[in-house]
């Protein structure tokens, strides 16, 4: 059954393959009028490449963004977006060899069992690629929220089992793991480069903030802006648990302390991380969202092949030795469709 | 705009607040000739009502669950299924001072933001008591996960800072707390007293787990299994994180560690939760949530009335001193509910 | 599968048998601070009922509109506005002997067919009666085309194969066919009373106008505005065609006469029926219903049973001779709640 | 807001404007396993294209079809597939007088009152080319239809005021209209020479034939079959009515003419056109479909520009007479990707 769409008013539909020809989306429901154009998008893509850091891939794709459709002399018009990315550098036969094994961690095994078929080159549907077309259809999303003055950040706040405990906004573009605390950072090189040797692979936590939000956004009961930020982050490969505001630390608290105490001025804290009953309320969203370290390692592991034979894989070949810090833009970009969608549902009702 | 559905296949729509006539749900998509009766909607209902636990509320509703439409001769016939339950115990007068001030914790003022008005009555739409129609929904699919030899089961793994350590399934009915290990409960109920002497309140962590789910439940790429999972307790009010497998957990390990290896008789470890790439992996599925502490508390926060002046406010009247235990059981429900519906979109391909 | 839900924005999910307890209709998204009481439910509701006509059953239902939710001091929340009816005069000894024979002409085997199992009192799910629920969510849709100014008027076009040539509008309510030609309804009623003594029964065309709708209603390129109400009007029992503007006429004529020449005071003529390319273009919009006769009737007629044995059927108990003109409001509740829908699509893109 | 997908399991979501880059399709909740190439698609593409006949376009686009994704190995995965097809043809030239004018009969004055904004090159999104999209996703639908046996043909039932009286299968590809009666077509010719010569354009009627298709298809109660089959053919620009078995005819008839008797091999007439009460009875689906005259024109007409100035407009370039024969395919896809839908929903409850 089709799962491949996201929203309800600017909602997204994701296609391709790691492989396939292409991957891309397309975006029905963004309001006609609003500056589109390649280097728009293309400059969220390039936020999402391998880059100098040393958890990114050696994979040297050019992700470059085209538009084919939805727009007119550098507007939208309202009629859908399709954007596309080709898969210039996909190299088929590094595959070959996983035809018929299941890699640990990774989608190869329930994809045979939900659909008795895969392309099982470079993970097929459920490679970390198809999350272009989500940033791609981000990019759209930011410029609703652009329109409305709405800021989204990104950052690493935890990695290789390191937090930052400093935050410094500067730093974040100052170290490839876009941390804000440059002294965590180094810990957390540290961390990968042992984790790099031993062959393995690391996760971490990023936090989202998105500020100037409006209060209103959001729909009771199962629409929750928190409920629809928790599917769209968790829809993500690699993501295992997500926090609003305080999250899990809540738990912990009295309600005396936990609550939020309000003023004519705003809230005296942020635990509910700017949302209230599934609402905006105003104050910034913050989000935690939970990153395994990528599955793919060159340490040997066991495993079964199609056959149910038992089997040993060690993963060859180009890898990110985390979703981190590649991943981060994937969140904002789906924290961005949920914004954008959920402004549009509110002008229903206004 | 709608946000008051939820499912795709076995789909439920819910409506009522807590001080209208009644509150209920209506699931479209059932198939037919399922057993159903009032008497198995009561048996989970029962679970939903405040009990013997210190934690619970006096309010003393009898929560009865109607059915009106979809069933005939003890079976379903594949038409809508309409449940509803009177709200005879609702005293608008105890409510009528919280008219024109917002409860810090509550969704007051994000309602007031959102519509322009509320209905004030013991919070309205946004009242806890929304979700009886959730419950009444979650007995229907249970019928489903029932069918298919399905389990489902959950309880305080957390609560007012204490962790369950022991998991002994006998306890768990044993404690007002269902908590599963009765050391831990004692230490429990030494907080939650003290709580309730500060007239304060507290919250905890609720784990669900699913035995028996088939394996290759779960959609491509954004109605993941996990994602689903994730929108559906996160929608219900005071939940602010959910993990699936060793969630945050994970972000500390490295791929090696938290890689599930495979053997021919399964998994040798469940750090995954059950869930790969989205699709279930056939292990159990498991799920943490971070429930808060309840808003209401006797003692007085500032807070500000409907013309942004300043207030003070305590919660007077009858109030559960923590969402946790009542809140399992609509957890367990919200969760039947995405695997219902999973079972149900996996017969479109099969 | 989940099909009793209708709408995107103004969304309306009903339920309830011919002779379950009751039957209504949950209304999700529509808009808050619109007047609404049960008065203004009702008074659409009573144009449904059985009345004065000889088309109309004997069956004295009081249809009451009780609203259970959504509504505070007689303004809409924005929440989920549930109304409900009572199945007050439903004997269900009346149906007994029909529990295994399939009456010609009704759904009793297809639904057989489809689900295994059907509530065979009254046609259960596929009783005229469940247009009731679409009445009342009609009437709270009609707030909203009121508060745009927009006016919707039905009248019976084709009586028992006789056509209104006039069309007066101050006639359609002084004959109880709904009929715009008081010499036609002359025709009209001779044929109907010719019909009633031989035991059989009779069909017509509606006709619906919407005035003052806005230009620019309707979405690219599935739900044209057309194609929305197309299916709202065929998803109507005994509703077996429908055409916009001058439909299967425009067939005969040429581009040059059928095109609608423009000025800059508007069209010259209005053969599109209001809608161009899926979208109002400002001038009326005009719908035309084909509605066949009603499948009950005394004259016996060749049918199986639930066996396949071949039988004989008439249909006794209270009838109406035909749809219409108890159709006509339920007409223009399906084409107010498409219009209603598209009104708030529309706010998505402003 | 969104409106360019349709389908619920079988789910299509089309893009591309006349003359962007290209158009196409992207079909989400395919069952895997199904054969699928290029030539499958290819081969009802060409059934669309601009051929011999009289009645279609000099535009000589190679309306190639291009599988992107969810294809592997001759096979469906039950992934995203997604087509598209080049623009070469387009020449954006012929297009810059109408920019600023609106021709009757179009969605110009339309898609600017709505949007503001147009791409008018060759109507944009609101051209006839859109339909490619739907004819590539139509090819994978009818690959469902053809593994459960079920048949659709398609032919014109009355073209140019003239209407086909006999009915001989093989005599629909031995004429350009796909007329089913030879002395019929010599008519229609003969008015569509006369069309020609006048710069003027005809329409007709298409009738759609669905054999073997079970009994069971449809839901209660807003997406009955035949609502569905209502709307995906009003979604086509140029259709103005539709009608289900006898249609308009049956509101003539009295209930015991008009009732389809039933015998144990089945029913004795079929005047429900394969329907009842919204639910496939097993008997042959019939669908009519009114098609109005192209609305370019040689002849000149009144119109207004974007100013609201008096014009006068003809429609130079290229252009079909009608737009049958070429929608027969259309027809026919729309059908069969309802068909498809429902075929996997009814799987859901079976």
């Amino acid at each position: 059954m089709p799962g491949n769409s996201f929203g309800h008013i600017f909602k997204i539909t994701t296609f391709g393959e790691s492989h396939g020809k292409s991957i891309g989306v397309t975006i029905d429901g963004c309001p006609p009028m609003l500056d589109l154009t390649e280097e728009i998008v293309q400059e969220l893509m390039d936020r999402r490449k391998p880059g100098g850091s040393k958890a990114s891939t050696g994979r040297k794709e050019k992700d470059k963004a085209n538009i084919v459709s939805g727009v007119f002399e550098g507007k939208t018009t309202g009629t859908p977006i399709m954007i596309f990315i080709e898969n210039k550098d996909a190299k088929s036969r590094d595959y070959s060899e996983i035809k018929d094994i299941f890699r640990p961690g990774h989608g190869d095994i329930t994809y045979q069992k939900k659909y008795g078929i895969r392309d099982y080159r470079g993970g097929g549907r459920s490679s970390g690629r198809e999350t272009a077309g989500r940033v791609a259809a981000g990019s759209v999303a930011m410029q609703i929220l652009k329109s409305e003055n709405i800021e989204i950040i990104s950052y690493t706040k935890e990695f290789a089992g390191i937090k930052a405990v400093q935050f410094n906004l500067n730093d974040i573009s100052k170290n490839p793991f876009l941390c804000p605390d440059m002294e965590a950072f180094k810990l957390m090189d540290k961390e990968v480069v042992s984790a790099i040797k031993a062959g393995d692979s690391v996760g971490g936590v990023v936090e989202v903030i998105v500020k100037n939000v409006p209060s209103g956004l959001g729909e009771p009961v199962f629409d929750k802006l928190d409920a629809d930020i928790a599917k769209a982050v968790m829809s993500i490969g690699a993501v295992k648990g997500v926090e609003i505001g305080n999250g899990f630390e809540a738990t912990k608290l009295r309600g005396s302390q936990n609550n939020d105490e309000i003023t004519p001025d705003g809230f005296t804290s942020n635990n509910a991380g700017g949302i209230l009953a599934g609402i905006s309320n105003g104050d910034d969203i913050i989000v935690r969202i939970a990153v395994k370290p990528i599955p793919s390692i060159l340490i040997e592991q066991a495993t079964v092949d199609i056959d149910n034979n038992q089997m040993k894989i060690s993963t060859k070949g180009r890898h990110d030795i985390s979703p981190i810090p590649r991943i981060n833009v994937v969140c904002e970009a789906m924290i961005s469709i949920v914004i954008a969608d959920h402004i549009l549902r509110q002008r229903t009702i206004s």
